[in-house]
Formats: C-alpha cells, sequence, structure tokens
C-alpha cells in the first residue's frame, strides 16, 4: 500500500482546524504526496489554497484519508467513504477517541510511520440496514457503529419480535434495541452494560436499552446472520418509533414494519502506526489504569 | 453418520435412572443398535445385564453418546469424550437444561427421529489450560462451560495481569475470572453479567467477577487468541488462589504462576432432534416468554 | 377507620369492567355502605346506574377507593386523590400487579375483611417537583412512580447537574436520570437497574439512564434531601428536554432550567388485606419462585 | 465536643508511619492536648516515648481518635472503638480514601480546624450479627462496612433462605450474600453492583453476588429490620460456609444454621473539617470529574 494521494477531513467548528490541517498538508507534500482536502473541511477551515475534493472524489482517487477530530468525526467521514476502499487514520483534536488513535501532538511522527509502511491495517464491519413495509423497502443506510430502534419519550417502551435467519429469538419491550458492531461496542452500547467486542471480531451484539423483562441480556451473534426486527403494534409505543444508524435517524417507522440488520458487503479499514493496541487504548478511555476505586474491606 | 453403536451415560444418584436407561436400550436395540453402559452409570444405577464400557472404550468404538441427567452430567461426559469425536446428545431428567435439550417424555420419539437420521449436528469449542510456574506447566485441563480463576474467603480479591497473544490487556482486581466458551456463556458466566454467545460462535468471553473497578467489562475475543492470566503477588492474595476447568479444581496456583486459556484442538459435537432452537431454549430458561414483570409505568 | 363511602375506579377500555364493579357495588351496598363511581370511569364502562362522582367529590366525601385494573390505573387513580387523604386499595384485573395486589378472583374475600377491618394500612411517599425558569415556576407536578428527565431521540444524550440540598453531587451525561420513590423502584427504575427499596422507606433513589460515564450508579438518598437538577446547554441537547411525572410529560424543558424534586408533603395510602406481603408479590412477579436459569456448573 | 485527649492509630507495616505520627502529636501537644498512641500501632512505628494506650484505654479517656492510614485502618479502628463513644477522623496516607478523608499533606491545617471546633460530625450506623445453631449463638461480632456469607470455591454457590422481622423473603443461590451498611455500600457491594447509600441513611443493603436467579436485585431495607439468612443444606454446598464481618471471618457456618443481623445498638461518630463533602469524595474515587469514556456517537 502506497499513499500516493492523502484526503484531509477535518472536525466540523474547530477554530484551529486550518492550522492543523496546513501543517499536516506541509509534512505529506514534502514528502512528494498530493494532498486532497475535502470539500465540506476546507469550506468550514477556510482553507482554500488545497485542491478540495468531494467525498465520491475522493473515494475514487485518494488512497488514504486522514481524520482529524474526534470519533463522531471519524465516524462520519468513514460512514461516507464506506463504498470505496479508501483506508483511514484518525488524529484526536482534544481527548484520546477509540478510532481517533493518533494524538495531534504525536500527529507528524505518526504520519512520517505511515509514510515509510510502519502501519498496522485493521478491518472493521460495517452494518447494512433497511425498513421494509408490505415487501417494499422504504429506507436504508450503513452503519459503522450501531443500529439503534427506539421511541421518543417516556411511558411508552418499544415491543419487538427479533428474529434471527428466520428463526425466532424473542420479543423484547424495553425503551429500545442497540444492534452494535465491535467498533461499537464501545460506545452507546457500552452505556447500555453490553460486552467489549475485540475489533476484529466478526459478529455484532445486541444489547436491550432498559429491558422490562430484567433477565434480558446482550446477545453476540456472528456476523453472518440476517436479524429483523418487526414493531410490535400495541399500546402506546404505535406512534413515532425511530432507527438510527450511527447518527442518521429515520423516524417514519411504524407498527408492523420490518427493519432488516446484515453485515454490509464493504469493510472499513484503518491504518493505525506500529504498535498500535487497542486495550491500550481501552484502559486510557475506561480508566483502567488507575488504582481501583471501591475497598473490597482491604488496604 | 450411522450410530451403530451408542453408549449410555447417566447422572449420579438418580434413583429412577436404571428404569429410563434400559427402556431407552430397549428401544435402540429393537432398532438393531449396539448398545453399551458406561461402567460408572452402570454400577450406581445397578443396571449390570447390559454391555459396559469404559469412558475409553466408549470413545473408542461408539458411534453417539446419550446422556441422560442435567447439564452437569452432559458436561462431565463430554469432557471425558472430547479426546474423541464422539457425539452427544442430551436428555433432561428433571427441568430442561441448556445442553440436555431433549425433555424425557418425549426421549422415544427423540431417539426415532435420530437413528432415521433426522437431526442436526452443532459443533461447541472446548478451553485448555495449563498452569506455568518457571516454565514448567504443573496442572492442565479442558473446559467446555469455563476456566475460572479465583480465592477462597473474603477481604481477599485477587490480583491478575491478561494478556491476549503476548499484548498486554489490563490488571483485574476482582474475587475472580471467568472465561468461557459459547457454552458457558449461559452458565455461571452469566450469573456474573456476561453476555450470552451464540452457540456456535468461535469466539470466548472474560468476565471478571465483582471487580474492583467498576468500569471493568466483559471481553469477548476471538477463539483463535492464546490468554495469559499471570497471577500478581501482592498483599492478602498470596495464597491459595485456585483454577477450575467446568467442576474440577486446582488449588495450588500461587503468585506468579501464568494460567495459559487457549482453544482446545478438539471440538464436541451435540446431536439435536431436527428443529432444534437455541433460542426457544433460552426464552424458557430465561422466561422471556412472560410477560415483562416491571411496570414502566404503563398498562 | 370505618369505611362508609367508597369510591370505585376502573380502567379505560375494559370491556368486562362494568360486570366487575357492579359485582363488588352489591356487595358493598350488602353492606350497608355508600358507593360512588368515578365519573369517567362510569362514562367508560355504561355504568350511569349508580351514583357517580368526580375525583374531586370523591376526595371530599370518600372513605375508600378501590380500583380495579392494573398498576396504570392504581397510579393515575393516586395521583388524582394525592391532595385529600382516602386511602386506595387495588384489585388487579389480569396479571398480579405490585401495587394492584388483589386478584379479581379474591376480590369478594378481600373485600370483606377490609369492611370487617381486618386490613393493613401502608403510606407511601410522593414526589413534588416543578421547572424553574429565571427564578418563575413554570410547571409543577406530582408523581407517586418517577420524576424521568430526558430527551428524545438518538446521539442526544442529556447533560444534567445535579445538587442535593445545595451541594455539587455530580454532572451526568446519558440517556436520562429517574428519580423514583419506594413504590416506583420497582417500575421503570428497576428496568434501569435500579436497586429495589423495601416500600416503607423514607428514601428515593436517582437512577442513571445509559449513562456515559461507566461507573455511574444509583443513589439512594434520604427522602427529606431537596434534588436540584440543572440542564447543561451543550451540544445537540439544546432541543427538547422532557421531564415526565409518572405518564405526564412536560416538553418545554430549556437548558438553564431547573428542576427541584423533594418529598411531597401529603402522602398515598395503600389498604391491603391483612397479611399482606410485598416480598410474595416480588417474588410473583420477579420470578424468583423458579428455580434458578443458570447452572453455576451444578446439578 | 473539646478534644482533651486525643489518641493516634496508624497502619499496620507503613515505614514513615513514626515520622506522620510524631508531626501530628507535635501539634496536638502544643496545642495543649493529652496524647496517646495505640499499642499496638506503638510497637509497629516504634513510637516509644509517647504514652501508650490499648484500645480499651483509649476507649475509656480519649475524646477523639485520629487515624492515619486507609480505609482498612479506619475500619478496624471503628470495631474496636465501637463500643465507646469516641468519634474518629480519618486521615489518609496514600490515596484519598472513603472515611479517610483528611490528606496527609493537608492534615495540620485540618487538625487546626478540628482544635479550634470548626469541624462536622456524621453518625454512621453498625451491623450486629450473630450465628445460631439449635438455638445457641455460637458467634457475635459488629461490622461497619459489611456482613458476607459466601462459600470458598467454585462450582458450589450458596442457597440461603432470608427472611425480615419473621417474613419470608426470598430463596438465593449465588456465590454469597453481601449486607452492607451505607458505609460499605461504597465497599465491596459496589463491586457486587450494589447502589449507593447516602452516608447518614438509616438503612442497610443486601446485594447478591452473582445470583443465579437473573432478576435478583439489591434491595435496600430500613435499618430498624431484623435480617435472618438460613443456610439451607442442600448439594455441595453443606461444607464451608463462611460469615465475615468486614475482614473479620468465622468459618463454621453449618447448613441450618441462622445468621442474624440487625442494626448494632451503637454508632460510630466520625470528624471531618467542616465544608466535607461526601459526594466530593465520591467524584474523585468514582472518577465521575473525567469526561465521559463512551462516544454515545457524539462529539
Amino acid at each position: 500500500m502506497h499513499f500516493a494521494t492523502i484526503a484531509l477531513i477535518g472536525r466540523y467548528q474547530d477554530s484551529q482546524l486550518a492550522d492543523h490541517l496546513r501543517s499536516l498538508a506541509s509534512l505529506l507534500q514534502a514528502a512528494g504526496r498530493r494532498v486532497l482536502v475535502e470539500s465540506e473541511t476546507a469550506r468550514n477551515s477556510g482553507l482554500t489554497d488545497l485542491p478540495v475534493a468531494s467525498y465520491d472524489e475522493i473515494g475514487q482517487t485518494a488512497d488514504l484519508a486522514i481524520v482529524v477530530g474526534g470519533d463522531g468525526t471519524m465516524l462520519g467521514a468513514a460512514r461516507h467513504l464506506a463504498p470505496w476502499a479508501v483506508p483511514l487514520a484518525g488524529i484526536n483534536h482534544g481527548r484520546l477517541g477509540f478510532i481517533t488513535d493518533i494524538a495531534l501532538q504525536d500527529a507528524h511522527a505518526a504520519l512520517a510511520d505511515l509514510l515509510q509502511g510502519r502501519f498496522d491495517t485493521e478491518e472493521r464491519l460495517l452494518l447494512a440496514g433497511e425498513v421494509i413495509r408490505d415487501g417494499v423497502s422504504l429506507y436504508s443506510d450503513t452503519a459503522l457503529n450501531d443500529v439503534v430502534v427506539n421511541r421518543a419519550g417516556r411511558g411508552s417502551m418499544i415491543e419487538l419480535r427479533i428474529d434471527i435467519d428466520g428463526t425466532y429469538m424473542y420479543t423484547l419491550r424495553a425503551d429500545g434495541l442497540i444492534i452494535a458492531t465491535p467498533t461499537g461496542s464501545t460506545a452507546y452500547a457500552l452505556s447500555a452494560s453490553g460486552p467489549i467486542l475485540y475489533p476484529g471480531m466478526q459478529a455484532m451484539v445486541i444489547v436491550p436499552i432498559s429491558p422490562q423483562t430484567l433477565s434480558n441480556r446482550p446477545i453476540v451473534l456472528p456476523d453472518n446472520g440476517t436479524l429483523s426486527l418487526t414493531v410490535i403494534g400495541t399500546g402506546r409505543a404505535e406512534h413515532g418509533v425511530s432507527v438510527h444508524f450511527d447518527m442518521q435517524t429515520w423516524s417514519n417507522v411504524q407498527p408492523g414494519d420490518q427493519i432488516i440488520v446484515r453485515r454490509a458487503p464493504k469493510t472499513i479499514r484503518f491504518i493505525h502506526p506500529s504498535g498500535y493496541s487497542f486495550f491500550s487504548t481501552l484502559r486510557k478511555k475506561l480508566d483502567w489504569n488507575r488504582l481501583p476505586a471501591t475497598g473490597h474491606n482491604a488496604e
């Protein structure tokens, strides 16, 4: 993998973004690489003296996309680039992210490593989903983190029948349901008591949100299964069910609709400087390096 | 797969076991199959008029083992037969088990199905582990459910350094640690807030028991990784660490010892009557068919 | 306590309600009691031959209110009658409720007990809350189960600063926050991993819903404290925060608003036939009488 | 409250303890107070030039006990001084404790405050328990944190029948059961998913450890109830049940034995410099001041 053409993508609303991107662009150009700035990023940062490209153009011509921002910025960029095989590297601007694992202050050294071929490649699966009503597909989208089905408001849980590969799993009454990839297992699903899935796993996990049946638990499934969620039309859940693909929301789900979720045909590739450790990020983000908080009567 | 020779294995201490086994044996013999009774089972049940065989002989000659009892009986039989490729079918005697999924009252019909080839085969992975001190392997064993490291008593958590494939994961202070297979994910690990793993998954899950660091969470790992648990010798945890392989306990673990756990080279095959559904068992065992317990303010 | 005048209140949309109420009314009248039917109940059930009374009239004249329905019906009636000291007895029509603990088939015997003075009285606290903006109270209400602050949608957690009695507790980022009474501790709060509070306790519990900080835990507080929740105006949480008092929703909360929650000056009294046990209900509702589901390797 | 006589108590095995204690003693003596060193502390630290006193003598003559160490040291001292009304102040030597809330570097200023009457007093309840066999009390003890009933080993849960005030609560099959005071709610119970109880609450909480029934939840009870735990003699749990009072273990519990736990008649008083906030400690210990770890898709 040679990174001849490299795209730069930045977080929206970041006053110092132009400086950071310009500095990275200089480094890349000095190394003889062609640099493109994603058009929205260029507009937001006022970085107009570099070649600008749409996501489609980046997808067609870039060998690498460098994202400067947080995990949310990376998520957006990854979703846009999912149809192409452009790998992404994430530089966190602010605090360490799960997928933006290069600190801004280490960015120059890290990029030098990448340019010289000292990097690891990691493949992350995406979910593809669609909403079907009366046999017609009304909406479809992909997600790198998770597909979430829920309902606005309170006193108004959602009731879902869950099948996998045509086999009935169970009927859930809850605030909602998260279907997360390994990437998404450290995001919203973790807050809802889901397990952490090792990034490379070919698996997804379904995590109920505040389920009424107290023995409902997260279930880890192989990524070759097809999930079907049927919205059941009882009680006050009849209006306003939403389905969310990462940060994209479609709010027109109705009782009787089926939400089909399966592994997307394409994957996302992340590039890490050599020596990257998922567990190092995990320890830092979840604060596993500190001394334990509770006493267990000890000391 | 033709089941020419079939072994019968029964639960220890079951007053009606002889009757049940005799009835099954008649059915099998009437269908022209050779029947063997596992020697311990024969002794316990007084079933001496049928050919008796040790686990080794069963492993070498039987095409199928039928286990009558609970999940614990099945677990024991599976561990004994792990070195051979003998598949197992489980008849629950009492309440439904996760792996003894044929009800006793349905046993005759189910066996008729099996004999006529109407069955599904399911492969379950086993864990292999060993305890290493100063480079020497002191103990090794296999587990179908889980490997558990813990310490007797209270006010005395265990401290473990966990690595995978030579990469440092994290250091745990807790009552103990469970490493469970998908099969074991519905046993002890579930009580310790672990997720459910779909039976066929090529994965294992590590579940901390009452961890001091409140953000410690279960982690699902691919089954091709090698886990290393190093017992750290601080505080009062210096004496009496135990490692358990399913129901087998080895209590001589000392600080500095390494417990290595990986997927065993052999798997266990379970035989189910056609139409078996893991989720059907799950719904019954975890009571997911009932109306939800809590109100969510609704009704 | 002598129940001279008794009000009947029934669930909305219940085709057999008229029959049940008429049967109860006959029993009560035969015992020389004056019977009133709550006006909405009368309209819904078509029960027009009995004296009808508004909630206010019931509050002023009744000595006991008998509620036929589920916990939701009871909740609504209790909220209406909170300003007066009318005690309530709940007859569950369908499945056992936490607060409608008399089964319909046992209703006649139970009422006979009540009329003859064989009953226990139990006092349940209510929460009173108000939303304050720029020093002005915009909305106020009471809750028997819980006050819930949340936000519609996803990718859009809420950020709340929580103080008690003027002392800063912590800042929460989560899907929402539940403040539950002991009565509400077995409702929505239980689904969100809150503890069960013994009914008579003079306490409330705050339970975060899917908190981002994994070490956030439910906190039980004495009922004489005053909670203040300040909605913080960052990120996308700027629009559409809602506060719910049991099933009543007020959706106009804005960043900077303060939600004040404290114990209400009035309590609700529940009447149970003698021998009532909260734990008996708990065991039945949460299915604690069954044999355990998971194996722990045992059997 | 005037602290005329002040006892110093220190952690076992702390090489710098003598220096710290001598420095505190000088400060106190300069302020005209009489200083006593607890005899075990004096022996361990070699601090022999100050008056030495046993716990009994301290209980009878001291107006204040200052504990230097961790929460474990404080726990031990509190248990020893429980029979007397001597209040305790805790100086943490190392990291912040839940009950040793004065940092060593702030100790001089904090003590100056205490001596001049600028302090808050806080009362913490203790649990008293005893083991009864055939009507005879075999063992009794008190606990400031918790009473824990469990069993060594694995594949060997404990089965307990739990009653309160003579009313049957439920039967538990689990690794064990914790009965915690508000003080203990932030210790072992927190690791076992118990809620946090505000320190002053007149309540206790029972927390099951890895319960087999997945709907078993922590239950908060008023502190005027009497809990009875009966060890049930089934399965392999017949040998070796232990009961722990804080760090004291009694391992001779047998099936049929009853463990009675109730609030102790005496309480412990803690002294804090004015302005002490339990929630400040909580935020620091549980790391609630950090930015949230998980992404919720946001940023």
